[in-house]
């Protein structure tokens, strides 16, 4: 199946032997038709959700997980094309970006019947884990980075994160939408190939409930968006910006939880990635390009990160929430991390030991 | 100063050079009155909160942190008692437990008449950031652990958490105590002996004000008790408990978050340190050695955890929320981490790899 999308980008989906999806994200018109030929066998079964009653909030169990297959050397990485020697997850020879369900996801396709619980403490029965989970290959080349990448291949990686959120946005049982990247070994990534996930919830998420609140509530107040006024703030203050564009403003927020945190938003703010225009798409890449590389170049090391989408769910808040991009670093000084300990992990309360206006002097005095 | 707790504990208060209190916790009569003769001078100055508007959060700035004197060689760990060649924190030349001041605290005492701004969005006001940030040294020596310190040792830690909950209880500007212990590289602990610490905040941190939605709710709901009903479960369940005796019970609980989680809590259920009685009291130390004993043994290596003591605010929820502790551990295998990664750190949704009925199978099967 072919479809043309913005930035005259295609999208051609394929099978892989176990059944999951492949979508293959080109920026020209080319032919897909790579079998795989693996004869893998069907995907583990679903996991479940367990509701914690201390705090209101759904448990993803997966245990299938725990047995998954373990991750091959890097000479044998599973992100990479296709070889003669060598059956990948991608059936082709190369490609631009890809996209496909995780092989062992957390989060898959319920029943045709499944609902969510009503939260209701302990009386609350388990539900299977629905939901999904996709891996997003952001080049074939496995030694390269987002942000080294060219702004024609952010632009296709752009689409297919528009195209999954329009897509999974018709499931019944979506509520949230998240793409994200986890880049270095402190945060956990054993696969160096570039590439990010999407995870779809069919709950709200913790973090997105808060944000909700927060957002209904100031608009609910003011008549105005949260993240609006967010920026109008960061924009008089001026001194935490560190790159913009016509479209596109970049900031260390005025309460940055890490030591190295850049929000990225559209001057003219949308509920989600399907609200966004051409103009819009155009500009992302420069300055995704920008950050990045200036986050790279504080201590001249590729840093750790965790980057993610936030953007209003997909059944809610449509008017009040709005997609900005936080970018955070556990890298507070070379050879020393910021670690979740007890005040942020157990009681949620961050600790911050460097001001944002010091971070964003740091950022804005990178040479480029 | 001397004062009397229960347990035969005597506490004695002193000074050290930079004008922290330093109080020795003995578990018999004892002169304490070595001076502090290293001449520091005062700590440096207050952080100050700043309210993240998009989740209403409070972030605590601590810019002087970053530029603290960093941690000494292991030959001169400062939390060991002064010897003729060191001078360290504690200036006596032997100690049980002792407690004082962090040398850079992320919370410190505030003026008097300081006042946290009532949450408004982004017309909140930065405030100092008013609490305590307290060490609690378990022991002298250096090469043990929590774990293996004795009953008695373990009932005088006990009376040290039961002291300063109720001193930092009568500080009008403390909303929350707050004692945890990082334990393991894995989590950021660069000084390896064996301590503890303990935060009481000027707010109520964003799991707190969770636990308390969520108690509440289900005693106006049900008359009930929260940590009472999910006990109840527990031993209804029966397969996830881990170690009980007359007075306390250790499970690990229904909804899990990490791999190896272990919820311990009275079974006459208590609002915090202050309610507890001698029973309670005299049978901590030996299911808390039990519990911690099990977690070690499950992969045969001393395993990273924070431990938090959860209990209910200074002033709110003092007939909703009950004290308890968790164990939370990052390890999933020899050789594996759980990472705070996309899924948990940006939207705060938790995936688990092991069913909870699975690890607790681990732990009770553990030989001590």
């Amino acid at each position: 199946m072919k479809q043309k999308l913005s930035g005259s980008v295609v999208r051609s989906d394929l099978k892989l032997s176990d059944g999951r999806t492949i979508s293959y994200y080109d920026s020209k018109e080319i032919e897909r038709s790579a079998q795989d030929s693996r004869g893998d066998e069907a995907q583990p079964g679903i996991g479940h959700l367990r509701l914690d009653p201390l705090v209101n909030e759904w448990v993803s169990v997966a245990s299938h997980r725990q047995h998954r297959i373990f991750l091959p050397p890097k000479e044998l990485c599973p992100l990479c094309p296709t070889t003669a020697d060598k059956k990948t997850e991608i059936p082709d020879s190369d490609y631009e970006v890809v996209v496909f369900g995780n092989r062992a996801p957390a989060l898959t396709t319920p029943d045709a019947n499944w609902e969510l619980p009503i939260i209701s403490g302990l009386d609350t029965p388990n539900a299977d884990a629905a939901g999904a989970c996709e891996v997003v290959c952001y080049t074939s080349d496995h030694n390269t980075s987002f942000a080294k990448l060219s702004v024609q291949q952010i632009r296709t990686i752009l689409e297919a994160w528009k195209d999954r959120t329009k897509e999974l946005s018709k499931l019944p049982y979506i509520e949230q939408i998240y793409p994200f990247e986890n880049r270095g070994e402190e945060v956990g990534v054993t696969l160096s190939h570039p590439h990010g996930q999407i995870y779809a919830y069919s709950f709200l998420p913790p973090r997105i409930e808060k944000m909700l609140d927060a957002a209904n509530a100031h608009l609910k107040k003011t008549g105005r968006v949260l993240l609006d006024d967010v920026i109008a703030r960061e924009v008089k203050d001026e001194k935490r910006i560190i790159a913009q564009n016509a479209q596109w403003i970049a900031y260390v927020p005025f309460a940055a939880r890490y030591p190295f945190e850049i929000h990225l938003a559209p001057k003219r703010s949308i509920a989600d990635f399907t609200e966004m225009d051409d103009a819009q798409s155009d500009l992302f890449a420069p300055i995704a390009k920008e950050i990045l590389a200036r986050l790279d170049g504080v201590f001249g090391i590729e840093m750790a990160y965790i980057a993610s989408w936030y953007q209003a769910p997909v059944r809610s808040g449509r008017d009040s929430m709005r997609l900005h991009w936080q970018i955070v670093s556990v890298r507070r000084q070379p050879g020393k991390l910021k670690y979740l300990s007890g005040s942020e992990s157990g009681m949620g309360a961050f600790i911050m030991d460097l001001e944002p206006e010091q971070s964003a002097e740091q950022l804005k005095a990178v040479k480029l």
